[in-house]
């Protein structure tokens, strides 16, 4: 199988962090993977879940949507149908789940960080996308409430970034686009922190259940793909 | 009143419209009103709704939405809500009874065209420029349409766009920004065809009711801001 | 065209104002335009929004509905869908944001008046009717505060009413019954303080843009309509 | 204890049936009893629900709801909730059994009846209120069927009408208001058809069970109060 | 007619009461009639209705839910619909009814029980089975607050249990089972405390009115099925 | 670590699958994973999601539900609520695309297996079980089919479960019940295949992110119970 523009099997898209996207959210990012293109807004609210109230605790969650013509065909609303599929659901609580695994909860304090995903394109690994940009938003409003003197420190921990790999026709690829994602029979999510140690791994065989040495190596692929990512955050965070 | 960058009562901000901004839609506009940004995206769908059906006629409908953090705090998410808010359905039933006035939809035949207006920014008019955002999509979907050999002509029989006029502390100024729409004791909005007749005016006395000398002013600027918004129309559309 | 009963251009409707109409609410106005019947109720609540709270200023608002068959053919209720339709909420802010432009929301204190429209017959002017009875169940219940000495006078400023004009055959008509509504090019709806001031005026051109003339001439219809309603108002209030 | 007006404990409060109250529906009727009324409009369609579909029999069925201010305080509309109370699915569909006891579904042919019953104002008696009116609007929608010559004869079985009785301090009192149901510690409901037979009975015991001799003397009483509803229908009818 | 197994016209399917059937619940039965089975958890919950606030009585209250696939053919979950139906709403009103009939609240203090009814399999009768296997599940959940020191005796004042008769043929039959019920003309549901007086009474003419001698046949099987369900659970509560 | 019964690490609780466990559906299964207590139902429908229509292939789906008492304090109705949770469309989601898994959709032709999971006792471990009881249930349906003829084969490819396993202060464990759930640093579940081949692999860090070799361990072990379980489908499917 020969990738779009010649990529190699084990090479990341070309992905572009752009922050202060848009002026009114504590962190703004805009974060493409090739032509996946999300929004990624960080909200501080001064306030926690009631299941925190009172704990002197912290709390980072997410909500992700797609533009409905963030695909080639158009996408209903889920506000039209009233209610989130479960694709939503399971990809936003994936977003918070991998962001919370690096945020000290008792540095933060009672606040809450809520990090808007918004796909304004989609051409394939939008929660991983979604992800890597969220953890830029997520580091930026939290230096403001550190600038803001607010905190002594970030109660960041590590970095954490997100890729896929999938198998086609036996062979593991990083980072699938669309077409390439449509034929894959193995779809593998990684989500790890800069310590490269794991905080989520969802493998789903699509079509073909997968052998010990196929997991393997897509792991493989997906920690040589981190650890670029990874470069990209600190270089675009830096800037 | 000062206005921001020493803008005249009766000047528009600065206003841009990129066409083909994403790459699905069948016409794809990012239309900027100073600093409100809209996403307008054109959808063609080969059905009509089931009032239509079989009667050889089109339809245009619209769908508005803004991101969570497209405003100063946080709106919570109206697919999370579970519903609609007033003002959503307020605006998109707005938009689309706007574009519909310039489709002629016999010549459309039974094909649906869907605008989705999506708020990524907002600092005021975000009705206003959707509607005139939406326009410029609308044109680049219904050529594809000509270009495709699925029309003959395109149906539009005019362009349209729109614009908000406020009073502050008695006055009348053109296009206001959110600090200005803030302070403004009326608020009205007016959408007109370029052969300068009216499509929809709407206008609230937020604070004090309005007199008919002042419903004449506002209307003087409205016509004023709406030639120019023309103008705009017209140099992105031959782009 | 000739009217039903011979009506001029510019006449109303017959319209009946019956105060008391129901036993239980603070203020019950049965409003008759033709045989378009409201029920208009209004209710005192001891309490504000949260958005209110504890800033010593009250709230007025609306909700509107209409009867299943109070139409020709029979609409699915509300309730029974599950979610207001776009008309309903866009009907229900107009009579709300109508009613609060003639209250002084100081003097009434922290208190809400909720007033219910709902449609028992339908023929046209719909939400006119509801604005300009409900501006009577209003004054009623504000009325009784001022008996039961919760209030020391009735915050009301002036009195407000609504009217509907429309274009048939490129000539105006005030007040329109349902069958010419049907036929109207150009539907615009007026809602003026007894000072003669505007409060909301919305304009839409169903089938055809309008002129600024025939704007003009809407216009001075509705001042002519609205004129007699408020007499008719201020004589069931003295009757 | 004494009872409103000195009725005695086995009288009916006055009762009131006005056809042709509204103008849209097949059948409309306004029935009273004492301050409790309803408004019960029938609409014919020429479908049935999907389980009927091709069986060449018809469907009878039945919505009820209350104005918001019907009662002395006001309840939230169940659209604006978005959901049906449990209470209101309990009355529709009690409404809908007794109707379809008293039609020849064979006879109706594949067509509806849907009977609207709106309380526009209660005391004490809602659903029995509404099942004797919504039997008038019943009776006039199918003799349009009969007058359009849709169908040859009234598939009208008989007449059905309902009443309530309630046990107060241990003595049985016929059709309760609401300050009487207030103070009530058994409530049951009779539905019966004019030749005297039971359609429904519902007993609750809101405060202390019954015995077997209270049940009989409820069942008395509502016998006698049902004879004098059957005649009242007729009189209506025959006006 | 002959019933399954030669059971008499009189006499009652095998009824059995499980306790202790699952770990969690502080009341916790299976209850089986025949084929039908319920699972009936009662839960202790340290708190009150917002109408109940702080008037020092308790509350009695029931959800009731059927497994999709407790029936012949498979019924769509309410919690994929978003909502419940009539009939389910009705049948968990009149469980909560009959229960709160038989406990003293001011005894009961300022908690919550809430029985949650689960059809495991149904078979008819499983709103008089789960009423039955409720009150067992009440009893231990009442005596574990005895148990524990919480209250100092049990609020129960007596036992309640349902049954259901019909008439097939023209002759009542107690305790239908599903087929039978199918057939059924009338099926009338008795809920009756240990003394022998109603709670509940529900009667409905599925088919053809009754008569006053047909609804005290019923009634007669009614109590003799009645007296030998208070018997099963008295012998359950002892065992 | 001591496990209740002195259970070893990479040990299952006792595993009982119950066939034929209710009357109704095609396949009924009451699996135990110790104390966890899930009824697997599978239903044949002779038809497809309308995304399959026409194309001769089947589908195979699961819903998944608890008991509100199925844990230790009680959960509200997801059917009371009008939505169900994200935990719950993301384990049914993994329910469904793990039967998919092992079956050859191609030779099930145009028809729909439904799998309800309803879980009666929760103790940990909870989808896990689902999966592995639903595989049995779903065997028992195909085979409902192959025996009435309507199949000339079952469409199974091979047999599929899942278990978890978890670290607990580092260390890897089997199948872990609800109380080491709760203090568990990483779960992680595992869906294989009979030919011990991988469906879907989720593991999830809740506290500290988990090394390669942790997974490698966690790998493992549950291979190790995956190989058993296989076992103990393969005796009830032969009992």
């Amino acid at each position: 199988m020969t990738r779009t523009n010649g990529r190699a099997a084990d090479a990341l898209r070309d992905v572009k962090i752009t922050r202060n996207y848009l002026k009114h959210a504590e962190g703004s990012v805009l974060i493409e993977f090739g032509d996946t293109k999300v929004i990624c807004n960080a909200t501080v609210e001064a306030k926690v879940p009631s299941f925190l109230k009172g704990k002197g605790t912290g709390w980072v969650t997410a909500e992700y949507c797609m533009l409905p013509r963030a695909t080639h065909t158009r996408n209903q609303r889920e506000s039209a149908k009233g209610k989130l599929t479960g694709r939503t659901h399971e990809i936003q609580r994936l977003i918070g789940r991998s962001l919370r695994a690096v945020v000290d909860m008792e540095k933060l304090g009672e606040r809450s960080i809520l990090i808007d995903c918004d796909v304004i394109q989609a051409d394939g690994g939008t929660r991983t996308a979604s992800i890597t940009g969220a953890y830029v938003a997520l580091a930026d409003a939290l230096q403001t409430l550190v600038n803001n003197g607010e905190l002594a420190e970030s109660p960041l921990r590590e970095a954490v970034a997100a890729v896929s790999v999938g198998i086609i026709d036996g062979t593991p690829f990083l980072d699938l686009d669309y077409p390439e994602d449509s034929n894959a029979e193995v779809d593998m999510n990684f989500v790890m922190t800069s310590s490269m140690r794991f905080v989520e791994v969802q493998g789903t065989a699509e079509a073909e259940p997968f052998t010990i040495e196929q997991m393997d190596a897509m792991r493989s692929h997906a920690m040589l793909g981190l650890s670029r990512l990874f470069e990209l955050q600190r270089e675009a965070l830096q800037a």
